[in-house]
C-alpha cells in the first residue's frame, strides 16, 4: 500500500499536479510510516472505515504533517481506497507467484526424473481402485508431471493477466485529476512493475477470479499425484514412499506427512475458489461486501497452493520407489489383469462370447485354486486349438503388454 | 457415445484392426442403436455397472449381432469404458458452446450499442451503495461489456483446450491395439472433429476443470451486470429496468424475472465449480467417485452458464433507460456528491483541513436544510476569498467532473 | 402446487372467505389441471414470469373459467407465487424423506449386523493409511453406523423442522384477507399435513438450509463408509467387498460400482450445500435470484442423497468380509503394529528412551530380515531382562490387545 | 494441548495407571510448557511430522525429562496425537462460543427493541427488490431476530453436540490402557468440562460438522439482516442507516461498514462448510488429509461467524430509522401497491377479468400522469357502481391494509 502511494505522488509530482516539494516529503513519510506501521492498529482501526485503506493512509498523512503541512494535503491525491487495496493486493500475488515458482521448478524436475529412470518400471495400474492391465511408473509420473505443468502455465497466464494496476479514484473516472488521469496511471502502473489496464476495474473481479481459480485447479492437479503417492504407501501396496513424519505413539509408524499437507489444502481449495466466484457479482462501482471478502480468500488460496507446492517438492524429490514390489503385486494377481489380452488374442478367432466364456471360467479357476490365470485358460482345448502355445505362456509377460506407455509418456514430456 | 464407437470402428476398419464388413456393420449398428436408444434404460442398467458405457455398448453390440454375429466380436475394439463417456462429454461441449456463442453474441451487441447510445447519459456513480461523484451509464455498460468480454475469451480458450479426445484403453496404455495405439487415436479424433492430445488423460482433468471454471467466471461475469440492473430497477431509484415478468398478486409489479434468473445462476456456479475441483485428485488411471462425480456436475454447469447469458442476452436487448431519473438522482443529492471537487479545488488553496472542514460544514447545512451544497459553500467567507465565484457555481454540473471517462469507455470497448 | 391451490380454496371456502360453490369449482378445476399439467409447458412459460407459480395458476385459472367464470376469481385467493412454489418445495420434502428412510433403515440393519457379526473379528486399523495395532471389523461397522444413524437424526429433525406451510400473501401480512389471514394458514397447514410455523418465512430461509446442510453431513457420513469400503476392496487389501459392477473392457475387473455412486455424491454435495447457504440472504420480503437459485439446488440435493443411501444400503447388505485376509495382513506386517504394546510394556521398567531405541532397532530388523518383530525384540537382553518371556511371545497376538474395542463397539450400536 | 495433557497425567495418576510422582511432574511440566511455547517453531515442526501434537507433546517431555527423567515416561501415556489436537479443537469451541454468545446477547436485545419502538411504522415492503403492498418495519426487524434466534438455537445445539472429548489411542480402542479405558476417559472429559461420547471418533467427523454447518447458517441468517440494511441505506432509499465509516475520497460519504464485514462473512462461509463437508468421507481409522484440512477451516468458520455477529450487534444498535422517509416512499409509488386491495374489494363485485381491466388501466393513467391510483380509480363509473365511494378513498392508507402484521409480528418476537 505505500509503495502505491510512493509512486502515486512521485508520478504526480513528475507531470506537475502536486508539488514536487510535496512528492519528495510523501516519499520520506513512506518511509517513516513504514517503520511505524502495525499492522493490528491498522486492522482495529478498519472495523469502522471499513477498510484498511484509510487508517493507512491516516498514517501516512500524519507523518507526512509532521514533515510538511503543506505536503499532507496531496497525499493520496486524486486516488480511493479500492485504488491502494487492490494495487497492494496484486502486489502481493506477484510476490507469491515467485516463490511459488521456486517450488514449482523443484517439484517439475523431481518429478521428470522420476518419470525417465522408471521408464521401464512395469506396475499394476488401477482403475476404479481395481488393478488393471499393467503401466510404467515412468507414465505415471508423467501424468502427474503434464497434469501440474498445464495447471501451472494456467497460473502464470491467469496471474500475468491479473497484474494489472487498479486506479480509479472515487467513481472509476479519476475525474479529481481532470484529463491527466490516464497520463498518472500509466507513470504509476511502470513505477510499480504493473501492466495498465487502461482503465480501472473497480467491480470487475474477472481477472482475479482466474487467478483464484488457476490457483484450484493448480492444487488440485498436485493433489492428484498426493492421492496416488499415497495409495502406493500403503502397507499393503509398498510400491513407493515419501520419508513421511513419525507417530506420537506408534513407534513403527512412518505418516505421508507430506500428501497429508497436500490433500488438506486440495480438500480446502474448491470452497475458497467458490466463495471468490461468488463474491463476483459486485454492486455497481465498488462492491459492499463481495469485495471485502476477497482479500482474506486471495490471501488463503495463495497461501494453500504455495503449503501444496512445497510439500509436493519435497515429496517428489524423496520418494523411493520399489520396482521389485511393483513386480510382485503384478504377480499377486495370478495374471487376470492380463484378460484384457487372452480376449484380444481369442476373440478374432473364437468370437466374442466363446472367448468370453472361457476367459470368465479361467478367471474362476485361477482364483479359486490360486494358479496363473494363463496356466489355467491354456488347458483349454478349446483355447489349445485356437492359439500356439508359445503365445499364451507369455501373455503375462507386462514387458509384452505395455502397449503405447512409451510413446505417450515421451509425449507428456514433451508437453 | 455412438459417434464415438462408430469413428472407432470406421478407423480400426481403415487400418486394418478390425475386419472391415465388421466395420461397416458396426456403423449400421450405430444407427439402429441410435434409434432403439432410450436414456431411462441405460440409466437403470448404468446402477450396477457403474457407468452408462456399458449398458450403451451392449446395446449396440446387440444391434451389431443380429446383423453379424462376427462383427459384435470388433464392437468397441481396443476401447474402455472411460474413452466413451469422456469423449461423448466432450462432444456435449462442443455442441453446448455453439449454443452459448449465439446467445453470447447477442449480449455483447446489445451492450455495445446500450454503451454508445449512453456516452453522454450521466448518472451517479454508486459505491458500497452509496452515491459517489458521478459516471456515465456508456462507462457502465462498458465496465460490464469488457468483463463479460474477456470471461467469454477465457471461456473459448478453456473449451478449446479441452476439446480434446479421450482414448486410452483399460489402463491408458491402448496395449490392446499393440502399437497401433496412436495411429487410432489420432484418426478417431479427426473424425469426431476434435484435438488429439498425444496421450489419454482418464484421471488427468485439469482441463474440464479449467472449462467449469471458465463457465464459473463467466457466469459470474453476467451476474454483475443482473446485480446492477435489478439494482437500477429498485422503485426508488428507477434509472434502468427491463421488460421483466408479472405478479401472481399484485397487478402494478413488475419483477425482474430476467435479472432473477441471472442472479439465480450465478448463485449456483460457484458451487457446481467446487464439486468439480474437489473431484481432481482421482485415484490412479481411473478415479472412482470422483470422475463419476462429473458428468451431472457438467450438464449442470452447461446449463446454469445457458441460463445466464441467454437472460442476459435479452435484458440487455430490451434494456430500458431513463436519462432524466439519472440526472434527477444525482441533483437528489443536493450535490454533496462533488464534495471530493470541491476538496480538489479548495485544498491546495487553504490546506486539506481547512478545505475538510468547511466542505464537512457545508454537507451538513445542505443535508439539514435541503439546499444545493455549492451554495452553502460558496456562502463561507474563506471559500470565496479562495477561489472565484464562477468556478463554484458550475461546482455540481456533472459534465463537468466525469474525468476520463469517455477514455476509459473506449478503451473497454476497444478490449 | 394444485394441493396448496385445492387446501386454500377448501379452507376459505368454510371460513366463508370465497363462496362455497367457488371452492367446490376450484377443487374440481384442481383435478382437472393435474390432468391437464404439462411440465415442460409450464417451465417455458416460467421463463418470463420468473415462477412456475403463474403458469400454474394461469392453467387452474382457466380450468375453472371454463366451469364457472365466476368461481375464477377466486382461484389463489390471497395468495402470492412464494406461497404456492414454497409450500410445494416443502410437499415435495416430505415425500422424499419416506424414500429416504426405507433405504436408511436397510442400511442400518445391514449395519448393525455386520457389526454383531464381526465382533471378534480383527483386522489392521489403518491411521493415516497406515498399519497401526488391530481393531475388530466390529467396531469399525458400529463406528459407520453411529455416525450414520447421528446424521440420520439430524436430517430428521431439520426436516420435521422444515416441514412448515408458507403462506404470506404478496408482502408476508396475508393484507387480502384482512384479519382472517392466520386462521387460513392453521387451515391450510392442517389441510396439507404440515405445521403452521405462526408467520410467513418468505425471506427467511434458515430451517431450509438446515435441511440442506443435514443432507449433506449426512451424505458424507455415507460416504465415510464407501471410503473405507473402497479401500478394503483393493487387489492388495482383499479384505471387504462389494458385489460390485463389471468392465467394459476387462473381463477380469469388479468395479465398486456403489462406493462409485456413493463417493460421487459425497462429492457433488458439498458444493450444492454451499450454494444454498450462499442464497440465504435474500432481499427484503422475497428474494431476486437467491430465492430462484433454491428449488433446482433442493432437488439435486435430495436426489443426491437418495442415490448415496440406497447405494449404501445395497452395498452393506451385499457386503463379504473375508477375516483370513484380515488376520493375514495383520501377519504381513511381521507384528511391527505391536511396537506400541511392546513400548507400554517396557517404558515403565526401561525407561521410555531406552525402552524406545530398543523397539526402533527392533523394527529396523524384522523389516530387513523379515522376522517377527517379538522374536527379535526377545533376542535383546536387556528386554529379556525386563520382560518374563511369555508376555513377549504373545505379544502380537492381535485378540490380546483390542483395549476397550468391545466396550466401543457396544456403546456406538447403542447409540 | 497442554490441558488435555494435564487432566491425562491427573486422572491415570488417581486411577494407579501411572505412578502419582510423574503425574505431578506432568502437571509441573505443563505449566512450563506453556510458558516455553512458542507458537512458530511448533507449526513449523509440524511440517515434518504432520501434526501439531508432536512437537507440543516433546515439548512437553522435554520439559518433565529436565524435572525427573523417570516422569518423561508417562507423558501423553496411552494417547494419541489425534487425541490432544482434536480435544484442543472442542476446547477452543467452547471458548469461541461464550464470545458469540455475549454478541448474540447484543444483537438480539437490540433487534427485539427496534421492532418493538418501530410496530406502527408503515413502510414498503419489497419483492424481487420491486414495492409491493406495505408492512410494518417493527415485522421486518423481529423477522430477521426469528431467523437469526432459530438459527443461534442450532449453533448452540450442534456445539453443545460438538463438545466431547476425543480420546481412543493409537488405533481407537485405547489397547494401551488395557482394560481402563472408558475410565480414563470419562475422568479426562470430566476434568475438561467435556462431554463423553461412550467412544472414540476418530474418523467420525460429523459432530464436527453440524457445528460448521449451524455457523454457516447462523452467519447466512444475519447476513440476510445486512443485505436489507444496505439496501434500506441507498441514497434513494434512505430507510434506515447504520453509523458507518468515511471515505478516503469522498468527503460526503457514509459507507455501511458494518454490513460490508456481515456480507464479506456471508460470503466467505459457504465455501469454508463445503470445504468442512468435502472432508468427511475420511480413510479408515484417522484421515489424511480430510483430518488435516479441518483446523484452518475451523478457525476460519469460527472467526468469521464472530466478525458477522459482532458486527451485526453494533449495526442493530445503533441503526437509525428514518419513520417519515418510510412513509414517503410509500407515497412516491402513487398508490399503485394497493394495487391488489383494490382487486380484492372489485374483484367479488365485477368479475376478476373486469376488475384487473379497470385496476391495470388505473395503474397506468396514475403512473403517466403522476397521480394517486385510488383516484384515478375512483374516476371509473364501474368502479363507482361497485364501491361505496369512501371505501376507495382510504384505499391507499398503510394502516388500513396491514393484514396480521401485528399478530406475525408478536408470533415471531414469542419465537
Amino acid at each position: 500500500m505505500l509503495d502505491f502511494e510512493a509512486a502515486l505522488a512521485r508520478v504526480e509530482g513528475r507531470l506537475g499536479l502536486i508539488p514536487d516539494s510535496a512528492a519528495r516529503t510523501i516519499e520520506d513519510g513512506v518511509a517513516a510510516a513504514a517503520d511505524a506501521f502495525d499492522g493490528e492498529t491498522i486492522a482495529r482501526a478498519a472495523r469502522t472505515s471499513g477498510t484498511i485503506a484509510i487508517p493507512l493512509v491516516d498514517l501516512l498523512r500524519d507523518q507526512v504533517r509532521a514533515r510538511d503541512p503543506g505536503a499532507a494535503t496531496y497525499v493520496h491525491w486524486g486516488a480511493t481506497s479500492q485504488d491502494v487495496v487492490d494495487t497492494a493486493l496484486v502486489l502481493c500475488i506477484a510476490r507469491s507467484r515467485e516463490i511459488l515458482a521456486t517450488d514449482h521448478r523443484r517439484l517439475g524436475g523431481a518429478l521428470r526424473k522420476l518419470s525417465d529412470q522408471h521408464a521401464d518400471t512395469v506396475m499394476l495400474a488401477r482403475t476404479l481402485l481395481q488393478p488393471a492391465s499393467p503401466t510404467t511408473f515412468g507414465l505415471k509420473a508423467a501424468g502427474w508431471l503434464a497434469m501440474i505443468s498445464r495447471s501451472w502455465a494456467r497460473l502464470v497466464d491467469a496471474s500475468a493477466a491479473a497484474l494489472v494496476l487498479q486506479f480509479g479514484g472515487a467513481s472509476g473516472t479519476l475525474a479529481a485529476l481532470d484529463a491527466r488521469g490516464p497520463e498518472v496511471a500509466s507513470g504509476v502502473a511502470r513505477e510499480l512493475g504493473l501492466a495498465d489496464p487502461g482503465a480501472p476495474w473497480h467491480a470487475h473481479r474477472d481477472r482475479l477470479a482466474a487467478f483464484a481459480a488457476a490457483c484450484g485447479i493448480y492444487t488440485g492437479a498436485i493433489g492428484k499425484m498426493a492421492r496416488d503417492v499415497s495409495l502406493l504407501m500403503q502397507n499393503d501396496v509398498a510400491e513407493a514412499a515419501e520419508p513421511g513424519g513419525s507417530s506420537s505413539s506408534m513407534p513403527h509408524k512412518r505418516n505421508p506427512a507430506g500428501s497429508a499437507t497436500i490433500l488438506a489444502a486440495a480438500t480446502r481449495m474448491p470452497g475458497l475458489v467458490s466463495s471468490f466466484l461468488a463474491a463476483m457479482p459486485q454492486e455497481h462501482e465498488r462492491g459492499l461486501g463481495g469485495w471485502h471478502a476477497e482479500a482474506p480468500l486471495l490471501s488463503a488460496i495463495v497461501q494453500t497452493t504455495g503449503a501444496a507446492v512445497a510439500a509436493a517438492a519435497d515429496v517428489s524429490e524423496n520418494l523411493t520407489v520399489d520396482r521389485d514390489r511393483m513386480r510382485a503385486n503384478i504377480g499377486a494377481t495370478n495374471g487376470v489383469v492380463f484378460a484384457e489380452r487372452a480376449m484380444v488374442l481369442l476373440a478374432p478367432v473364437l468370437g466374442r462370447d466363446a472367448a468370453s466364456r472361457l476367459i470368465r471360467a479361467a478367471i474362476e479357476v485361477a482364483g479359486r485354486e490360486g494358479r496363473r490365470f494363463c496356466e489355467t485358460l491354456a488347458a483349454e482345448p478349446e483355447v489349445q486349438a485356437a492359439l500356439p502355445s508359445g503365445e499364451l505362456a507369455t501373455l503375462d509377460s507386462p514387458e509384452a503388454y505395455l502397449g503405447a506407455a512409451e510413446h505417450f509418456r515421451r509425449r507428456l514430456l514433451d508437453g
